[in-house]
C-alpha cells in the first residue's frame, strides 16, 4: 500500500501491486505539474488557507472513486449486479479517469481560457491523447488503446454509458471532494456534508429504462438536499465571493493588456507564455510543450517583472495584484441597465477608465452547467458532439420499491431553488472613484 | 471586527477601531508577501495538503497571542496581576511582534540563508527597521519609535523582560500555531495538542527571583508533556521527512551551482536572484528591495528555465525537482564514520558523484536549539549579544502554593527524551547507484 | 475558574468569584438531579451513543449564554448598546434563567405530562418558587426576590422584554445547544450548523419599534437558513423517528395501564409515583418533592418489576420496552380516515389490540410551536396570560442601513419551508399483526 | 446493510446476511441489558458528558475488528497469510467474541464484584454458557458448540491462538475503543491516538517461533508510543479521577452497609438484589436470572429508598451519592504509613468514622495488569488455569526484514514509563474533617 495523509481523507492509499497504474501516473510529469497550480486560484486573497493545489483534489478524486466503486460492490440484487457489472470490468478505466480529469486544468483557469480561447478540457484531452506525454506513454504501456479509453471517459462519449455517468454526474466523485476540500481549506462553516452517509447511500436504478446512480429514497432524501445546498453555499460564498472576483478580475486586465502589448510587439512574449498570447486554438498540439509548463508561479514570476514594464497600465494592474491592492465592489443587481451603461460611460474614462469592470457570474443552484454545457469533447464538431454521452443533470431517488424519484419532486427545498440561478452582478472600481460611484449609484 | 476564516482557528478576528494597527500591517506589502511563501517549503512533496503559506501561520500567531493575554488578565492574585502588567500595557507591541516575528523569511527559507550566508532573523530586523519598508512606516505612523521596540521584542532585546519572553519561549504561541497548523495541512495524526486546556492552564510564576509564564502544575503536567512529544513527532515525521530533506537537497544543489555558474560568470545572473548570488552579508540593506521580490514562485520560475540551461550538472537538478525524481535516502546512523568516507570516496564520482549527499539534521526534543543559539539579532557583535535576553527554554509548572518545578523533574517522559537530540543521518544518491550503495552499504 | 469539559464545546467554564451563583445552582439537589434523567429519552434505541443528560445540556446552554452576552458587548452603535443595556445589568438573571430553563423536566418528558395533565414548565415555576427547594433558596440568598424574577424570565413575563427575548427566540441558545448536542452524541450527520459564525454575525436591531436581536443580513443570511434546515432535518430524522417514537407509545401504554390498575387499586401504587397516577394537577405543591424524586432510574426501575405483574398487558408492556421489542410501524400518510378508522376496528381486537396505535406527531418547520403555544406560564388564567410577553417567532436580518427583513422574504430556502409541518403519520402494531397490516393496506 | 450512527465511528455496519448472528446477538436480552448499565459508571459526575453505555461500546469493539480483519486481509506475504489463515476462517468467532467480551459487566462493575466476590468474567461465562440465556440459544442455533467456543476464546483458553491473542492484547480492538470512547464523550483532550493510522500499519510477524500481531516498525513506532501515552493519561486523568473515585467509594460503602443490615435482617433483601447480599460464588448459576436484572437503573433506585431507611448511615451515605455531596481527598503518597496508621485511629471515629477511606488504585503503565491477572476462565481451577492462553502483555514491532523488537527497546519514552505504575494514594473524608485533616496532616 502506498499512503498518502490528506487533511479531507485522513488516508489515502493505492495498493502498489493492484493498482500500480495510478501510482505511475502520478509520478508522471504532467500530473506532478499539477502540484504548481492551486485548485482555487485566488481565492487565497479572501481566505487565506486556501492554497490547496489541483494535485491534492486529484488524489481525492481518484480515491472516492475508489470507495464508491467498493460501496456499490455491496449492492444487493441481481439486475442491479447486472447494471454495475460495467464498472466493475472497467475498475481501472473508472480510477484512471477520475484521477485525470482536471488533468488539462492551467494557472487561473477561467482567466486564461479566455485569452488562449481554449477551454482546459481540451487540453485534458491533448495530454491524454499525445504520444509525446508521460501521461500517455504509461496508459498506452498499461494496455494499449487505453489512452484513447480513458480521453473518451472524460469526454463523455465512451461507449460504456455507466462508466462515463459515474465521472460525471450531479453526484458525482469530483463534487464530492472538491466541495469538501474547499470547504476545509477555507476554513468556511458551509460546504460539509455527511459524506460517509452519502457514500453508504448511494444505490443503482433505472430510470426510463436506463440505469442511473442514485441514492436510497428513505435515508438519501436530506443528504441529497444538504449536497445540493452545500454547492449553493460554496458557490455564493465562495467561489463567487467578491474579493476572489476582484483578482481575478485583475488577472484577467493584467493577461489581455499584455496580450496587446505582445501582438503589438510592444513588449517581447516571454518564455512558455507564447501559448497564452501566441498561439491560435488550432495550433495547440504545437503548442502543448509550452502549456505544459505554465503554472502559477511562471504567471506570477512576470507579474512581478511587469510591475516594472514601460506601460503604465500592466504595471499598475500588476501592482495591485501583487500587493493585494484590490478593486471595490458594488452591487448593481437592482440598477436598470440603461442607467447603468450611462454610469459606465462616466466611469470608463482616463484616467481610471481602464480598471472599471462590470461582473455577473451565475451558476444553476441544481442543474450543473459545466455539465450541461457539454464541453468536455476535443472537437466543435457538430456530429461528434451529437455522440457524446449527455451527463446526468438530476438526481434520483429510488425508493424500496425500485420506483424512482427526481430530487426535487420530493425536496420543497430543492424545488425552491432548483430554478435559481446563484448569481452576482457588480460593479469593480479601484478606490479612487469611490465618491463618483457613491454619487452616481446612490 | 474584522474576521478571517482559518482551518485552524475557525475564526480569527481582530477589532477594526481597536486593533487597527494590526490590520494596516497586515495589508502591507512585505506581509502580503508571506501568502507567496510556503510555511513547509518542499513539505508538500510529502503530503500533498502542506501548502499553506506563511502568512496564514502570522495570522494565527497574532490571533493565538491575543487570546493567551485574554486568559493572562484572568489570572488571579495581586503579585501575579503585577508581574503580567509590563504585557498588558504593552498589549499592541506584543501583538506586533507576534505578526511580524517571521517577516524576514525567504522562500527555502534554510537553503537560501546558506546561499546568502544571512540568517532569516537579519531580514526581519532589516524590514522592520529600515525606512523604505510599508512594515517600518505603519509601525512609525502608528507610534515614533515603535518599529525598534518591535524588532528589539522579536530580537529578544527589548528591556520588558516579560514581553520577550511571552513571544518567545518553549511555550510560545508561535510553536502553538505551527504545529497545529502543520498537524492539520499535512494530514499526520501527530503534532496536535489540546489547545484550549493550554490555553486554560497558562498562569505565571516566579523562579529563581524571576517572573516566567508557565503551567498549573496539577492541570498542566500531561499538556505540557503532550506539547512536548508533539513537537518531537513532528521533527521526526514531517519536518526530518527523508523526501522532504531529499528535495531540500536538490534545491541547494541548483542554488549552489547556479552561484558558481554566476560567479563565474558561466551564467547571466536573473533579474531579483542578485540578492541570493551576488550579496554581500555586509550590503544586506542595498539588498533589501531585491530580497523583498524574492518568493517561492520566483525562484520556481527559474528552477524551470534552468531545465533548458546548456550546464547539465544544473539542468539535471532542476529536471529532477520539478518533476518529483528525488535522490534515494539511507539510513546510516549505524556506520563508521572511516567507512563512511571510503564510501563516499567511491560513490562521489561522475557521472554521478554530483548528486551524493549526506543529511543529518538534529534538534533537541525539549531545549530548542533555534533559541538557545540566539540568533535572533541583527548583529555578531559580541557585546550586544550579551545584552539580549535569553529566551526560556525550559517549561515551569507552579504548584498551588506557587512553588515551581521543571517540566523534566516531574515527567518522567519528558526526564526520558530531555537530552535525546531527534536526528537523522542519512546518505542521499541517485537511483542509478542504488546497486552501488546495496553493495557497499550492505 | 472552574472548568467542565464538554463534547460538545470543549471547555465550559464559570469564574468562582463572579459566577459563584452559577456554581452554587448547579450543585443543588435539584440541578443535580437533571443528570439522572436523558435529554432524548428513549432515542438511544435508535442512536446508541444518545445517552446524555438534561444536566449537560443546561450546563451548555448557560455557557452559550455567556458567550452571546460577550459577544453582544462588542456591537457597536449608541442606539444599539442602549438598546443592550437590559441585558448587560441582568447578566445573572440571564444566566441563571438559562441554567435553569430545564429544570422542570421529568423522566420520558412527554409522556408523564399526559399522564399527569401536567407540563414540565409549570414544575419549572414550582421548583424556582417554592421556598422548600434548595434552587429557591440560593437565588433569594443571592437576592431577595431573585427567584420569582427567574421564574418570570422563564415564564415569559418579565418586564425585561430583551432577557425574555434573548432566552426565548427562533435564535436562542436553548436551541444552539440541543441541535448540536444531540446531532454529535446520536453520530447523525444532521444538526450541526456553524456555531462559531452564528455567534460572531448576532446583532441587535429594530423591528416595527421593537428591538430584537437577529443577525447581519449579509453574513448571516446562509446561516440563518442552516440553523433552521438543521433544525428541520433533526426532527425528521431524530426526534420524530420511527423507532423511538415506537418505544414512546410503549412507555405511555405502560403508563396509562399502571395508572389503571392503580386507580381501580388492583396494583399498589409505589413510592414517588403517586405524583404520576395519584396527583391532581391543583395539587403540584403538595406533590413536590415525590416529583423531585422522580427519574429514569425510577421508572426503568419500575418496568423491570412490572414485567412480573399479574397483569398480563403491563407485563407483557414492559418487557417489550425492556428487551426492545418494539412495535413495528407503517407510514400511513396517504390512507382515507374513513378507511383507516374501519382498519382500526379490525385492528384493535384482542388478542393485539392493546397493542395498537397512530401517531402523529408534528412541530412548525420554522415557526416554533413550542414558543407560540405561551405554554410556560404557570397558570392558566387567560388574564395573567395575556401579560405573558410573545416570544420572538421569527428571525430577522439586519443590513447596514439597519433595516429589517424576515428571514423567509430574503431566502428561497425558507420561504418554501416555512409553512410545512415536519409531521409523520404512522400507524404502530405488533409483529404479529404484520400480515393483516399488508393485508388491509396493501 | 443494518448501519448503527455511532459518534466515534460515525458509520457502524453489519451486513443483514453475511453477518447476520450479529445482528441476532444484538437483538437479545442480554445485549439490550448493557444499554443500561454506563461503560464509565460515576465518571459522569466528573466529566458530565460521560454517560455512554457498555452496549455502545461492545458496538465499536466488534466493529472495529471487522475493520482490522479487512486490514490483515490486505497483509501481503505467503508466511504472513498462512499465519493469519485462522483469523480468517474464523471470523464468526472473532467477531462474536468481540461483540460478547463484556456480556457479564454489572452496574458499578468492580464495586459490586467485591461486594459478591465474583468477578464480571465469570458472568460472562456463564451468560454464554448458561442455556437458558437468549444468547446462548442464538449461538448454538447458530452452529452447535459455537457458544463454547466463544467462551474459550474470551477466556483465552480457545485452541486457536491467534484468534484468542486477536481478542486480547496491548494492541487490542476493546481498547481501542474504549480509549477513543472515554475520551470523546468525557470532552478530555487525552486519550486520542490516530487509529486510522493504527489500523494502517497493523502487521503480523513471529517472536520467538510465535506468530504475533504487531505493528511496522518504521511506520508504528510513533502511533505504538502515542497509544500507550493516550492509555496512561486516561488512567491518571479520567479513571483514576479524585472525583470519581470519590462517588466510587461511597458506592461501595453503601453497599457493604446495605449487605450488613441486609444479613442481619435489619433491612429486608429487596428484589433483584439476592444476587448481590444473599449469592455465594459457588451459586451463580442459580443467581444468573436475578443478576441480569441489575442494571443502573436498580441500583439507583435503592439509592432514592435507602435516603429514607432508619438506618442513618445508609441513609446518610445515599444522600451524599444522590445529591452528589462527595467525600473530600487529600493525596497521602508522601506519608509514612506508621503516620497514616496513627492518624487513620484519629478520624475513624464517631460521628464521621465511617465516612474515611484510604485509596490506592494502580495499574501498569504498560503492562497490563488485568490482561497478566489471567482472571478471566471461570474456574479458579489451577489446572485449567495453566492450559489458558497468556496474553500478549507486549506490542511489537517488526522491521522490513520481519525481526521483530519489543516496543520499549524501540521508545526511550516508552522505556521510560514501563516500570512506572499509574497510582495515586489518597484519602477520604468528609468535609467536617477538614480542620482535623489539615491539622494532622500539615
Amino acid at each position: 500500500m502506498k499512503v498518502f495523509r490528506d487533511p479531507v481523507h485522513d488516508i489515502i492509499n493505492f495498493d502498489k501491486v493492484q493498482e500500480n497504474y495510478i501510482l505511475d501516473l502520478i509520478d508522471s510529469k504532467e500530473m506532478q505539474r499539477l502540484r504548481r497550480i492551486r485548485q482555487l486560484g485566488l481565492s487565497s486573497y479572501t481566505y487565506p488557507g486556501a492554497e490547496h493545489s489541483r494535485f491534492a483534489h486529484s488524489l481525492g478524486t481518484a480515491f472516492l472513486m475508489k470507495r464508491v466503486i467498493e460501496r456499490l460492490q455491496r449492492v444487493r440484487g441481481k439486475q442491479e449486479k447486472q447494471w454495475l457489472q460495467e464498472i466493475f470490468d472497467n475498475q481501472d478505466l473508472v480510477l484512471c479517469s477520475a484521477l485525470l480529469h482536471d488533468i488539462g486544468h492551467g494557472p487561473f483557469s477561467h482567466a486564461i481560457e479566455d485569452v488562449m480561447g481554449v477551454k482546459h478540457e481540451v487540453w485534458t484531452m491533448q495530454i491524454i491523447n499525445n504520444p509525446d506525454t508521460e501521461v500517455h506513454e504509461l496508459l498506452e504501456t498499461y494496455k494499449p488503446g487505453f489512452a484513447k479509453e480513458v480521453a473518451d471517459v472524460i469526454a463523455r462519449v465512451h461507449p460504456c454509458e455507466m462508466v462515463v455517468k459515474l465521472l460525471s454526474s450531479q453526484l458525482d466523485v469530483d463534487r464530492f471532494d472538491y466541495l469538501l476540500r474547499d470547504s476545509l481549506m477555507t476554513g468556511v462553516g458551509y460546504g460539509k456534508f455527511d459524506l460517509e452517509w452519502m457514500i453508504n447511500t448511494l444505490t443503482i436504478g433505472q430510470v426510463d429504462g436506463v440505469p442511473e446512480i442514485g441514492l436510497n429514497l428513505d435515508k438519501g432524501l436530506s443528504i441529497a438536499e444538504d449536497f445540493v445546498v452545500a454547492r449553493y453555499y460554496m458557490y455564493k460564498h465562495v467561489y463567487f465571493h467578491k474579493t476572489t472576483r476582484s483578482a481575478e478580475i485583475i488577472t484577467r486586465k493584467i493577461l489581455n493588456r499584455a496580450k496587446e502589448l505582445i501582438i503589438s510587439k510592444e513588449m517581447e512574449c516571454p518564455p512558455y507564455l507564447d501559448v497564452l498570447f501566441l498561439s491560435k486554438p488550432e495550433d495547440k498540439e504545437k503548442f502543448l510543450p509550452s502549456y505544459l509548463e505554465l503554472d502559477d508561479n511562471i504567471l506570477w514570476h512576470w507579474f512581478h517583472q511587469w510591475v516594472n514594464s514601460n506601460d503604465k497600465l500592466l504595471s499598475n494592474l500588476c501592482d495591485k495584484l501583487l500587493n493585494r491592492k484590490l478593486l471595490k465592489s458594488r452591487d448593481i443587481s437592482g440598477i436598470n441597465v440603461v442607467n447603468l451603461i450611462s454610469h459606465l460611460k462616466v466611469l470608463e474614462k482616463p484616467p481610471y477608465g481602464d480598471f472599471i469592470a462590470v461582473d455577473n457570474p451565475s451558476t444553476s443552484s441544481y442543474k450543473d452547467p459545466y455539465i450541461s454545457k457539454r464541453t468536455r469533447s476535443e472537437t466543435d464538431d457538430i456530429e461528434k458532439d451529437k455522440e457524446q454521452r449527455e451527463a446526468t443533470e438530476q438526481i434520483f431517488l429510488f425508493d424500496t420499491s425500485k420506483k424512482h424519484f427526481e430530487l426535487a419532486r420530493k425536496s420543497p427545498i430543492i424545488f425552491a431553488i432548483r430554478d435559481q440561478t446563484i448569481e452576482q452582478q457588480r460593479l469593480y472600481y479601484p478606490v479612487e472613484l469611490q465618491e463618483t460611484v457613491d454619487t452616481l449609484l446612490k
